[in-house]
């Protein structure tokens, strides 16, 4: 196994004013190249922290992987423990150098003595280019293992991590004859973790060789299956046959496009051209702000309607009165007035509705907290399906946008009747 | 200095599937106690990974903290390995073993042998009560250390902590002769980290007793003022002396309730009983989404429009087609006739637009990625401002939502004229 070890330096991590999720990123990313993750640590953005830790992990590991203290006020600090851990002095690094020029001319901004500081590197090490800022990545190998040295900024430490990192590590991987993980991964929505296991668990005996893992979030269940040593052939037959018998049994709840719901379900209707628009109540705007979180997704969600009390259900989108007082708010005939009126008034191709009893308070033995009618309309029909999700006001909220994501796209990609 | 360490157990925190939120959160807590986060690290779900934690751990912390692994089907790994690490064997505790029949009774659910093992701990240790959930707390006192073992379920974790640990460290902390940091928090919004340091970066120098730390976040930057051994009343005095300083150099930039933008902007709408309604472009109903966060917020946000479109703009506030010809849907004009429209469709207190130009795409030399104007209607005027934020879509948006909260709370809170 190839191991790794990943340290964010910084005491904004460590009294908890940032929630560390840099280590969780490359967590996800070393494991899919197949690396195994043996310790993720957080340590005070100091010198002798910085040389102990790194002095510690480099006795199990392969590769050794430090986020944060790279900036411009905090350069030295860092740069200078990594420095002493190598036992070697700063050199300027020219390339470095002309892409700071090069990012503030484009700017108009001026450079300072204090930027150009940089480029300097330990003198053992390469610079990683940043396309995003000005602070470079910085890779050492030394006796056979591997260092990175990322900036903190998230956006900032992936963009060094795919543009050079991906490719150094699969180099290395192919250099050494140890074994490592291959990975594929299959997403699905609208089941449970449960009943995926249900359907397929008996493969896991079949297939002795492959590690199954189930991995559920708001947004649907991914299947990650791994399988030792990808460099013989043999194995990826194993794997592909593997994956044909599971996409057969888990059928409409695979997501074709092999990605996250909100991506696929994005790419889906720009192929399609078509439009939406979107009724809220206990989201309260949530579904729009998730549809919108993609770039391009104008041509997508044309608007909708937050109508989080009775009134703005009247008076926005027409629900009748009647209707409110017989069924309620929470009830499938006002999701589907809702979802009817808004698709009606938008002039968009489908419209989703959701009403429902996020919590803490408001619900009954009747309709206990949790209970979520999503509405689905369109040009030839409009129907509202009832949910029952949990005690918790958020996990509520962010289960009723992606249940309604999920609902739209496998009735389009499968003709599912919901 | 009291030191401390968390220890985060679990695969699914290493690989990335989960973000550890926990030891952010404990982080803050043990800080807020006065207590320093000397490391805060993770490590796998198995026996020889914990025990070798606990033991290079317990050399330099007088308190260690483990969350995760805890659950009925884990239970046997953690807790055998904390016994393993203190030399003993199990016992069974009484008070949880009725607390779990108590537990399952209430709910009507059938306990099983696997259910009872949560009431085993290492025979040296003392369950802590979990009010919430089955799994106890763990405490043990060993050589002067206090060592909690804590459930991985963020709620469950909190719970334990919030209800048995505060006590005991705060006991804890007043037997000891080392010093500790007693902190105070101002909140600020509408300001930048750095014209608060201009403010008041004076008062560091003539303050050099105490420890200045600026936190910003997209809501607003919160001051955190630390001092060693709040024993003695006399650097109560100072700290308290201070503080006065510093709210009258930063007058209508402080958040009087003393907390997050959010929750205080919740709390005044509440006292006053105001309404509000929202008109949102680029944030695509994402401030209706953050204003709905909290319990009990349908007394405040009735509803509104999700205006991502221009058809959306004219068709469901009336915006002129000519202010869109002649000004742009990114304009000080748009933003005003979508607040004022607004807020008279929906008959509430207050509106707040938002449109502007989240990127990546779309800007221009004149509207650069990142302008946005956000408008602000009461019943006698409706204004909007500019902003310019950054090239990061994500960050224009919740810049957007965080911005229009702090100018409509400072404008209500301290007449500022926007």
């Amino acid at each position: 196994m190839i191991k790794a070890a990943i340290i964010a330096i910084g005491d904004e991590l460590l009294i908890g004013e940032t929630i560390n999720s840099n280590s969780a990123w490359l967590g996800k990313e070393l494991t899919k190249l197949g690396i195994t993750i043996n310790t993720s640590v957080t340590i005070s953005d100091n010198h002798s922290s910085i040389i102990d830790t790194l002095e510690k992990l480099s006795e199990i590991n392969d590769i050794i992987i430090t986020t944060g203290g790279l900036g411009p006020t905090k350069d030295d600090l860092t740069k200078k423990a990594i420095a002493s851990f190598f036992k070697v002095g700063m050199h300027e690094d020219e390339i470095t150098r002309l892409h700071l020029i090069e990012y503030f001319n484009r700017r108009g901004r001026e450079i300072t003595d204090l930027h150009f500081e940089q480029a300097l590197l330990p003198s053992c090490s390469k610079a990683l280019k940043n396309n995003i800022g000005t602070a470079p990545g910085i890779f050492t190998k030394k006796n056979k293992r591997l260092y990175f040295n990322l900036p903190g900024v998230p956006r900032e430490m992936k963009s060094i991590f795919e543009d050079n990192i991906v490719s150094i590590l699969n180099n290395f991987k192919y250099s050494l004859v140890e074994d490592f993980y291959h990975y594929e991964t299959i997403y699905t929505t609208g089941i449970f973790e449960s009943d995926i296991a249900k359907r397929i668990s008996h493969l896991e005996e079949e297939y002795e060789s492959v590690k199954f893992a189930y991995l559920p979030s708001y947004s649907g269940v991914r299947l990650r299956l791994g399988i030792l040593n990808s460099k013989l052939v043999k194995n990826k037959t194993i794997l592909n046959d593997l994956i044909i018998k599971i996409q057969s049994l888990l059928h409409t709840f695979i997501i074709e496009e092999n990605s996250q719901l909100l991506n696929a379900f994005h790419e889906y209707f720009i192929k399609n051209n078509w439009t939406l628009s979107v009724a809220e109540s206990c989201t309260g705007g949530g579904l729009g702000s998730l549809l919108t979180e993609l770039k391009g997704s104008s041509k997508i969600l044309q608007g909708g309607f937050i109508v989080y009390s009775n009134n703005a259900k009247k008076n926005l989108l027409d629900v009748n009165e009647t209707t409110l007082e017989k069924y309620g708010a929470v009830s499938e005939q006002t999701a589907i007035e809702l979802a009817n009126n808004c698709r009606k008034k938008m002039g968009t191709d489908f419209a989703i509705s959701i009403t429902g009893i996020a919590g803490p308070d408001g619900g009954s033995t009747k309709k206990p907290v949790g209970t979520v009618w999503i509405g689905i309309s369109d040009s030839t029909k409009t129907k509202a399906t009832k949910f029952v999700f949990l005690k918790n006001r958020e996990a509520n909220r962010e289960l009723s946008k992606f249940t309604a994501l999920s609902l739209l796209y496998r009735k389009l990609k499968y003709n599912i009747e919901i």
